[in-house]
This record gives structure tokens, C-alpha cells and sequence, in this order.
């Protein structure tokens, strides 16, 4: 089924065709093989090594960097002398092939990113909290913000593939629906993916935070990175995004990723489902707020979201500076994490560990410092090699990105669930 | 690379060529394809309806199935009068056209299976602890048991593809160890697969009990089944083989699947590493055994092996008899472990759960008779989708079945993992 382009986590059903999209479709697998083995050397590859780099026989190569050249995904530079006869040519992504627009609502803010076909985050904004009530003022502003990013940015409207959205979970991602959507309380299964569509014009993927985060961390990685890893995205609450062999794990709704109810700390505080000292309730950014204050280390009472973001800060703040309890409240944040770590470790044995989300920043270096001997040492790790601990490549914005990546991801990516078998 | 043999978990430099045994190889992508094809409609298929099945050209399917019948792994059977012009053929699996030995080395006993290309149990057998001290003698002594097997049982020896041994973790697949062998406690880094190998002159594939256990439901499942869920394998210990999207977790060192050290009973007795209610330590037989001969429920003191295998059929008669005392130790475990099924379906987001291993049989009605309630009325499950809970397809020797299916899954499985881009 070459030029159908699968949309991740989605159903048979449910397929977002992008031909109806500004450029052609580029869901043939061949085509996606040579464009990412194209965009994993940004210095440039030829026609032979782009063979030997996929398999592929000369021909097929030939042809495919034809087409690709004509859509203008890649761009032919320059030429390597190497001897007598025709010098061969140069191929390079062009980053201004395609660009895409990823979009993370979080419960404090919306954010806005276009990024190139490079990677490049091209420009940015933010806005509160949409403040209008209903679903069709809010997809209005959302939308309007979209538009007015592409104008601002100078990209090619024409050129844009596609709106990436990341969400917190669950989501319903057969019917693009954010189940509990953090901004609007009492906005109910509106089809979220479908209006935005309409609003912009352009297709619209939905995926949970966590695994847009994850999906990013796969794109830009390195070749060399492990694939198989565990993202432990530290946000209002805490997620993991999966990968095993260099794919996602989505799961049967697209809501995997969920470790908040691991007991870490049966003594610790309750939480909502009744139990003690679960990773998601006790290690948030609140409850360490929460303890800072019931201890004096930080003034006031956790109240509404922005109170708990500045208590945070002075928090963390304070134990980076080597305020002893300050420290000590994010360090027994560390060992908790540690123990959910370690039955992550256990269950899929993964080898990478990568730590980011909106207020990972702030606390990173404290975890880092405690976490990994922390995991190392405990007698319940099983796998028989090492863990190795990195901080995500995105430093910010990780779910707005990550969301921007998936509309690049489901249209370019060779991977194993993108592929229709059409060879005979 | 077709006739290349993926070798479960095995890295590049760890491949099984197939080409040395008995049989043409069958690594092919799309003789895999077809072959898998075949095997899902034991009432047989005709070529045309291959070619939809499977999406490739009438000429692929007619090619791959002139040498499928050449090399005896299917058959043409009768034919069905649809009308006029010469009566399509009605292709089914050759069940006597390869065959695989299981070896599921558990810390009481060592099971042998024989299992023909059907999936039929052709022929078992069963010894003790192997008595030796010495591996050489140890693996005589399987060698000597397989081959044992193999005679009696009557099949075509020419046919015998390959031994699959499934065996507690942690294991080291890329060297064919297992890391503990629970037979051997003081047999270290002995090279298990290829020593075997030698032996009998076959392939020998290595992987974890639990993993052998998910691979064996996904290669019985039906068609319709999930190809998402946990895999909840009752044995000494418990582990949990995960598949998603139809593959087997693995995990970067084939140790995937050790949920062992999940916190569910945080007043629980201690565990290995230091703290209490560990799923895998908690829910074990001989935790239950223990915590009955404590509460005076069954009589003695657990000691080995064999005596608490024994104490814990008798607990689990009593509770299904309806003692209250014996329900209750065996209900309490059942709460445990849906504690541990909501932190992996929270995780994985799976919608199926099966249970089954060697201690299982014994308290299946009662836990299932208690969790499927308790996990779907847990205020900590967040995917909003059901649950289901399932038996294993295999009642009996589920991991020796699972290792001999091992051998059949490597060789004719059309995974994404098996495949191997050979199309231009």
C-alpha cells in the first residue's frame, strides 16, 4: 500500500493519508530507508554508500534519490573528487524540504514549535492556558496560533507536512480525543485531532507526551545510541516513554507509559488511589514542594500550578546551592526514582535510561549525582550489564519537539510497523 | 541475507545458520510469509487465497509453494469442485515435515518434549535433577535424553530441525549460558547451547523460561487473539513474558521479564533485597507454603524443593475445598499479583493477561476467581480499556513447549525482526 502513511498508534481505520497534503507521499519503504539513511549523515552521502548503506541495489537508489530530489526532501551538493570519471554527487537532507509543527499542552502553558526536516527548532512561542470555555473558541486560538507561528517563522506554508500534538494521557487516539485535556476541566470527547485539521488545513497526529518524547529521542539520536531505553519524563506528573529495539511502545490504546502507582515508598504520602509512596504521587514536583513547606524550607503552602512551578524552583535552587534539607527532599525524590528505575530495569532490561520532561532541568544534577549508584547497588537489579544514565538530547521543550518529530516520524521513518509489504 | 536464521535475541555476530541441519533453509521472507499463512488455516488454503492473504503476486505464491511442497513442509490435499477449469489445490502444513525438541530445565525436573510442525506434543519425558557434577556429564546426560526422546517417539530424525532450551534467568544468549543453571549451582559459564550442539548434532536455540512461554501463546494464539499482553508464568519464581505488537520482549540481554522485585505488600515478608512484599518474593509457592505452616494450615517446615512442591498442592486442595485459613493465603496472593498486573498494564498499556507455569494449574480457579475483579476496580488502573484474563493455551509443560517452539518461530515466523531486506 505504497502512499498511505501510517499514523502512530493508530488503527486500520483510522490512517491519515497524507496525499492530500502539500507534498507527495513518501510512504514507499524504499524511499523511506534511503531518506533516513540520507538524513543519519548530515555531512553527506552518495549514491554508492546510500547502497551499501541500505541494501538496496544501485538502481533502486538511483531511482529513489531521483524522486527525492524532485520533491525536494534532499539536495544534491557538491562532489567529492575521487579519482578520474564523473565525480559522484553529494546528498543532503533539505532541511527546508519540510517542516512541521508540534504542539505540547500542558496543564500551565501550550507550546508552540516549527522544526525543519533537520531537526532545527526554526522558531517558538507559548501561551497560557487557553482562557475561553468552549471547544470551538479554544481550537479557534489554537489555531490561530498555529497559523501565526508559520507566518512569523518564514517557513513555506506550502512545505509544512503536519501538526504533531502531545498531550498528557490517556488519550483516545482512534477518535484524536484528549480524555482529560489538563487546560479545560470540563471539555469532554471533543475530537480535538479532526477540529484542529479543519481549523489549519493541514493532518493532525495526537500522541501522549511521554511517547512523543520518546519518539524524539529515537530521531535524534545517534546511530550508535542503544534503542532499547526507558524515558523518564518528569513533568506535573511522571511518565516513561518505551523503547524496545529502536521502536516505541505504544500499546493497544497509545496510553503505555504510565509507572505512577510503582510503590516506592510505602511510608510515603497517600495517594489518589489509596496506596502509600507511589513513584507517580511522591516524586512530583508538588509533593516535594509539599514536604519543603511542611518543613519550613520553602515559605507558603502549595496552592495553584504556577505557585508550585516558583516553589520549585526555590527548592531546587536551594539544594543545588547545598541546602542540606533542600537537598535532602530532591535526594530522596532520587532514591525513589531509583527503585521504579530498577523494576523498569528488570521487566524490560533495557540498557539507557533517559531522564527530561518541563521540570527535569531543575533537579538534574542532584538526581545524577545520587540515582545511578543508587540503581547500581540495589541487590534487586537482575539484568547482568550495566545501566547508563543521559539526559534527553532536547534539553527543552522535549514533548513539543517530540510532537513536532512525529509528523516527520510516521511520514519518513523505515521502521518495521510503517511497513506494507509490496515486494513480490 | 535470505537463508540467514534469526536467532531469538541474538546479536549479528551470533546467528544460527540453519543451512547446516537437515532441511533447505526456510529464512526467506516471503516462503516465511506464506508458510505462516498455511499454518493459520489447519483446514488448508489454495493459492489464490494465499496471495490475498498474504498480499504477494499469484507467480511469488506459486513459486514459494513449489518449494515448500518440494521440501516436504507442506502438502496438497484433495480439492474443492468450485465450478469449472481444473480444481485449485488445497495446501496445508506437513505436520510430520519438521519436528523440535523442548528442553525446559526447571529447578525440580527437566522436561523433553517433541512437538511436530503442527504444534502436536508427539512425545515427552521427564527426569530429575541431573545427578552429575560435572557438566560434561550433565550434558551427556541431556544429550543422551534427547536422543532418547527422539527414538521413541518414532519421528524422522532427518526432520528433527533443532532443540530449544527454556531455562530460569538470567541467561547469556550471545554465549548460549545460562548465568544460574538452578541444577548446577556450582556449574558457572559453562557454553550450554554449543556444547549441545555437539552432542546431538543439532541447532540448539537458548532463552528464558518466561520468554519461551510468550513466544509459545503468540505462536498457538488464534488469529483474533491479542498480540499485546503479560504473560503471568507461576513457577520456583515468577516471571512475566511480555509481547507487544506481537513480538516478544526481549530486552537488550534476552532478560527481560523479571517483575520479581514490584512492591506489593509493603508489610510482606522480606525479600532477597532487603525490602518487603516483593511480588517475586511475596506470591512465590513456597512464601504461601511458608505463611501456611506458619498459620498451621498444612503441616512440616518448608525445606526443599520437592517438600514444598508437596505442602503447596496440599494448601491449594484445601483452599479449593473451601478451607478459609488455606483460601485466604491463596486469595491474598491473587490481591498481590493484581497489583503487579495494574503496574504493567499502567506501563504497557496490554488489554490481556495470561497466567500459566508449572505451580499454576493448582490455584487457578481461586485466583482467578479474586484478581480479575480486584485489578479492574483498582483506582490506580488508568488505560481506559478492559482487561481480560486468560489461561495459557498450553496447560501442560507450557516452557518446554515454548522452547521447542523456539526452534519453529526462528526458523518460519514472518517477524519484523526476521526480516531482512532483500527487495530492490
Amino acid at each position: 500500500m505504497p502512499g498511505r502513511v501510517w499514523t502512530p498508534g493508530a488503527r486500520e481505520d483510522d490512517e491519515v493519508v497524507l496525499t492530500g497534503s502539500n507534498l507527495p507521499a513518501v510512504g514507499e519503504y524504499n524511499q523511506t530507508v534511503v531518506l533516513d539513511a540520507i538524513r543519519r549523515h548530515p555531512d553527506g552521502s552518495t549514491r554508492s554508500k546510500l547502497a551499501t548503506a541500505t541494501g538496496l541495489s544501485s538502481m533502486t537508489v538511483a531511482n529513489v534519490c531521483r524522486r527525492l530530489l524532485a520533491s525536494g526532501l534532499i539536495e544534491e551538493h557538491g562532489t567529492r573528487v575521487s579519482g578520474p570519471g564523473k565525480p559522484p554527487g553529494i546528498l543532503r537532507l533539505n532541511p527546508a524540504g519540510g517542516f512541521s509543527i508540534g504542539v505540547h499542552i500542558d496543564p500551565a502553558v501550550v507550546t508552540y514549535v516549527v522544526v525543519d526536516l533537520a531537526g532545527e527548532v526554526r522558531d517558538h512561542t507559548r501561551s497560557g492556558t487557553p482562557s475561553a470555555q468552549d471547544p470551538a473558541s479554544v481550537i479557534d486560538e489554537m489555531g490561530r496560533s498555529i497559523n501565526a507561528l508559520i507566518e512569523t517563522s518564514g517557513v513555506d506554508r506550502s512545505r509544512v507536512l503536519g501538526i504533531g500534538i502531545a498531550t498528557p494521557g490517556p488519550v483516545n487516539i482512534a477518535d484524536g480525543i484528549v480524555l482529560n485535556p489538563p487546560m479545560l476541566p470540563h471539555w469532554h470527547r471533543v475530537p480535538l485531532r479532526t477540529a484542529l485539521s479543519a481549523a489549519t488545513g493541514l493532518p493532525v497526529l495526537l500522541e501522549k507526551d511521554v511517547t512523543a518524547a520518546a519518539v524524539a529521542e529515537l530521531w535524534y539520536a545517534d546511530a550508535a545510541d542503544s534503542r532499547d531505553f526507558a524515558f523518564m519524563y518528569y513533568g506535573t506528573g511522571l511518565g516513561t516513554g518505551i523503547a524496545v529495539g529502536g521502536e516505541v511502545v505504544r500499546g493497544v490504546s497509545s496510553n503505555a507509559g504510565d509507572p505512577g502507582h510503582m510503590t516506592v515508598d510505602p511510608n510515603g504520602p497517600e495517594c489518589v488511589c489509596g496506596r502509600r509512596g507511589c513513584v507517580g504521587y511522591s516524586t512530583t514536583p508538588r509533593a516535594l514542594v509539599e514536604r519543603a513547606q511542611r518543613e519550613g524550607i520553602v515559605p507558603g503552602a502549595a496552592a495553584g500550578i504556577p505557585e508550585v512551578d516558583a516553589a520549585f524552583t526555590a527548592l531546587a535552587a536551594l539544594a543545588r546551592a547545598g541546602d542540606a534539607a533542600a537537598y535532602a527532599v530532591v535526594a530522596d525524590a532520587a532514591r525513589q526514582l531509583a527503585r521504579a528505575v530498577v523494576v523498569l530495569v528488570n521487566l524490560l532490561d533495557i540498557e539507557r535510561v533517559i531522564f527530561g520532561g518541563p521540570f527535569w532541568s531543575r533537579i538534574a544534577s542532584i538526581v545524577l549525582d545520587v540515582l545511578p549508584s543508587v540503581v547500581r547497588s540495589d541487590p534487586a537489579l537482575v539484568p547482568p550489564h550495566d545501566v547508563r544514565f543521559t539526559e534527553s538530547v532536547i534539553p527543552v521543550d522535549v514533548a513539543a519537539v517530540g510532537a513536532a518529530t512525529l509528523v516527520f516520524d510516521s511520514t519518513f521513518s523505515p521502521r518495521a510497523s510503517t511497513l506494507l509489504i509490496s515486494a513480490g
